[in-house]
């Protein structure tokens, strides 16, 4: 009998489920399931305004993702609940809960409907940034050796940032959270009835270390006396490890979703991280790039390097057995979609219009045929500031080379380079650390769509770049997952690494570095660089005093 | 019986002629005719194709031009010819023409019309630039020391590259040529009949000095025995000054143009520097901006001094008795031309046409109420290389700051306040140099157009900006020095000063500069001069090797 395997991946706007032939790797359905209440940014569903830089989100959403997707893989593809064998999910993260201890959420309680601090911190939360500049501080100040396995800096989209936020702006909120939980573990909970603590989230999201725990109590208390215990009482110190069944479907949620009750689930994830196994990648060496609104780079080594501006490194933190490193660009497609929405006339809209292209491929149309340097330009692709490696969200975009008879479609070429550049910062900065960088897979939508700025990618980086061989990597990584919960017996996987050697995918498309354009990309790679220390290590911090007096001006606080 | 003059302003594109009371300065007519042939940058009229970076003009358009505009004023004045006591004219320079002894174009005879090098060669071809190298080289090989009096560079747009240029790429029609000559000056031989090299065009344009003539024999004998003797043979040795009665309209001009026969003409002239009467200044520590394409910057000074990265500095080539200085950026409403052509979104010019405004006045209202430094953004407005001080062709644009939160109108605006950086780089230069600047007038469509460009040059510079009160400041200044060609007997001015003062015109809008802005745009000017020193003294040459990269990807000679 056949094996079927659900994957549900948790977005920013939306979650969906991918279900799975666990023998071939056939993606048989898929479903869409938008948050009823998005990314609340602007108010609470009250009326209630928001502070600025803050990102809620609201847990019933995700269930009602759970009970319209599954339902729906289950009826498109018509396989029965029976051969489904196992679910595994993943989530943003760190999207952090605080919720009383049967799992509650306070933001369901109605006597906390209006306090924004009882609904879920979306990742993307900046209301942190001063707890997160002073945990970094006092971390720096004691020497805590943990900082460096997260490229010195923590980051403001953090756990115990988040945490020690409601804490010094609502206490009584503190006090009644039992638990603050990662929205990932959350839903697993809700689908299982189990509470467990997945060791990705846990490491890159919260200061766990497989070998040395989280940051000591002394640590915590000289934040604040009341953080002391912040471990035990808050947070739990059993983390399960990945690829671990966490629980089977309960009864109730079996009714809610169709599935049989008793099937396998396994621990949550994170989005970024699952789609490794997806992309077959079973060892040190490779990267995974995906290329959204951002991109995410995921690594496996046998060693733990300290490595300067690096998300984080965390051990089993992607697959068990290896040293897990994250680094990010923290401005990609979202660089591409500003520029389309903000620096392109009119005309073009109207020629890609009656060519019956998209904008994307009416530019890339215009300007492909150019040789590397053909423009003159250059950029810096900052404009979301830099992540990794310069950690620095104070960084700001540069264009630079522009004349008279410079087009849009130059612009946008430069800007596709300049990510390729700052991509390729990130695997030299790998390589000098110790860590090399053997093979490049690129995922996600641009990878798929845009042949263009791939091979830009292999020309820039003078590596090959390999291509995921599904669109959907997180919810596919996370059926794999499903199907090593479920283990052999069941018709799954032992181990994920079998799971990754069997159904991860490659498409047959490769971009090979064209010799002559590498060369090209290596003189404009050194000027890149150039820039790159000039502006961002401290020369020049003009984009700093720029960004300050943008704050001054507009009286925010800087 | 009122007195009137003509004054006609041959530009790039076209010739305007302004008729004024000589009394009260009213404009009572004015009339365009543009040139049939335009900038000849592609072709002859017969077809044959021009190489890059030429610009030809033919001369019959610029009678075409005496014959249509003349008539038109008188007309619509209802002036009679008997009241018209003077003619002045300015032209763009240096525009050159390779005449015959009598004045006739080369391009006027049968034998050379397929000739490209028998055209007139307009300002803006830039086909010699190997040879303006060679002789700024060759000038600084020898020590010459009227180098120092063009910012130590030679242009290509000058008359001696271009003279050159002729000898080597068409012996047959240098020798062929009588004489070269400035358009402004044949023009006026065409309307009196009488040969004259003004002042201004042969000390700007043609290395002449004063006190010490053109560069020596040896110099020139240097460069190329055939040019030993160009200047006695090709350019003759009479200089007339500014303000002279070059001769009478001729009865043929007079039936052509409905000019009376006799009726005064003054020596030719520049359309920048006619401007400085037209403003109304006659004396030292006074700049005028004419805000156009590019921007030029006039002032007198009693003292020559040597300016590094000026234009020139000529004695008497402004306004008799004073030292003329002559500076520019070279790109300033081109730099706001090619931003709304090529990076303004569709939505903006519908919502302003819905509105009723031009594009610039719809994204100044966007922008205008925006503080300085509130965008966070910072330009070097080297678009089309930067002309003073730096005098590099080959340095290009650059703007910084950009977040995913930057709108088009901040760029804008970005764009604006760089050309106004650029300005004061120029008077701080002078200042620097012993040469104070005392008062900026500006002058030029965007003088009257556009209050916020001249509130934030008021603001960066921190001193008052006056509005030149003519529209038509070239043609509004050859009137006057028409008015001075006709002289006091007849109704008009014995001197240009006289002229200038009585008539000259400067708006009653004042823009003052706001304290607070002054001073947030004071720390922005630091941070432009860093850039500006940074990208264009040699830390780092990466503009210029990016634009040598883009001349080899494309297979041109860099």
């Amino acid at each position: 009998m056949a094996s079927y395997s659900i994957g549900i991946d948790f977005g920013t706007l939306s979650g969906r489920a991918l279900l799975i032939d666990v023998e071939t790797g056939e993606e048989l359905a898929s479903s869409v399931y938008e948050y009823p209440h998005g990314v609340m940014d602007r108010e609470l569903p009250c009326g209630k305004k928001l502070p600025q830089d803050w990102a809620l989100q609201h847990p019933q959403d995700y269930l009602d993702v759970l009970f319209h997707v599954v339902p729906a893989v289950l009826k498109e593809s018509g396989v029965s609940p029976e051969s489904v064998i196992g679910v595994g999910t993943d989530f943003t993260a760190c999207t952090l809960l605080p919720v009383k201890s049967d799992g509650t959420p306070l933001c369901f309680l109605k006597e906390y409907q209006e306090e924004p601090h009882a609904y879920g911190k979306l990742w993307k939360h900046h209301g942190a940034q001063g707890q997160a500049h002073r945990l970094t501080a006092a971390a720096k100040v004691r020497g805590e050796r943990w900082l460096s396995n997260y490229g010195g800096k923590i980051s403001s989209e953090w756990a115990l940032p988040k945490i020690w936020q409601v804490l010094e702006e609502a206490p009584q909120l503190y006090e009644a959270a039992d638990q603050f939980l990662e929205a990932a573990d959350w839903i697993v909970w809700q689908l299982t009835g189990k509470k467990t603590r997945n060791a990705c989230s846990a490491g890159y999201k919260a200061l766990w270390n497989k070998e040395t725990g989280y940051p000591s109590r002394e640590f915590f208390a000289g934040l604040d006396p009341r953080l002391a215990h912040v471990v035990e009482e808050k947070l739990g110190t059993e983390i399960a490890p990945l690829g671990q069944r966490a629980g089977g479907i309960t009864p109730e949620m079996a009714k809610l979703t169709g599935l049989k009750a008793g099937t396998a689930v396994a621990v949550g994830n994170v989005d970024a991280h699952v789609c490794v196994p997806a992309a077959g990648i079973d060892g040190p060496a490779k990267m995974l790039a995906i290329l959204g609104t951002s991109t995410c780079h995921m690594m496996l080594a046998s060693d733990e390097k300290q490595v300067p501006g690096m998300c984080g490194v965390v051990e089993d933190g992607i697959l068990p057995g290896y040293f897990g490193y994250e680094a990010g660009q923290s401005c990609v497609g979202d660089l591409f979609a500003w520029f389309i929405e903000n620096c392109l006339p009119p005309s073009y809209f109207e020629e890609a219009k009656q060519a019956n292209q998209t904008i994307h491929a009416y530019l890339r149309e215009k300007v492909q045929g150019q040789k590397p340097g053909e423009s003159g330009l250059l950029a810096l692709d900052w404009w979301n500031g830099n992540r990794s490696i310069l950690v620095d969200a104070d960084l700001t975009g540069m264009l630079l080379g522009m004349t008279l008879q410079t087009k849009p479609e130059e612009i946008y070429r430069a800007l596709i380079e300049a990510t390729a550049y700052g991509t390729r910062v990130l695997v030299e900065n790998y390589r000098e650390h110790g860590l090399p960088v053997k093979e490049f897979f690129a995922s996600g939508g641009i990878s798929w769509k845009d042949p263009m700025t791939m091979q830009i990618y292999a020309d820039v980086l003078n590596m090959p770049v390999k291509i995921v061989g599904t669109l959907q990597g997180p919810a596919y990584g996370s059926a794999l997952f499903g199907a090593v919960a479920a283990g052999r017996e069941k018709g799954g996987f032992d181990h994920i690494f079998s799971a990754a050697r069997k159904l991860g995918k490659v498409k047959d498309t490769l971009y090979r570095p064209i010799p002559e354009n590498a060369a090209v990309y290596d003189v404009l790679y050194r000027d890149y660089c150039l820039l790159h220390d000039y502006f961002g290590r401290g020369p020049n911090d003009v984009m700093k005093r720029l960004k300050a007096l943008r704050q001054q001006q507009l009286g925010r606080p800087s």
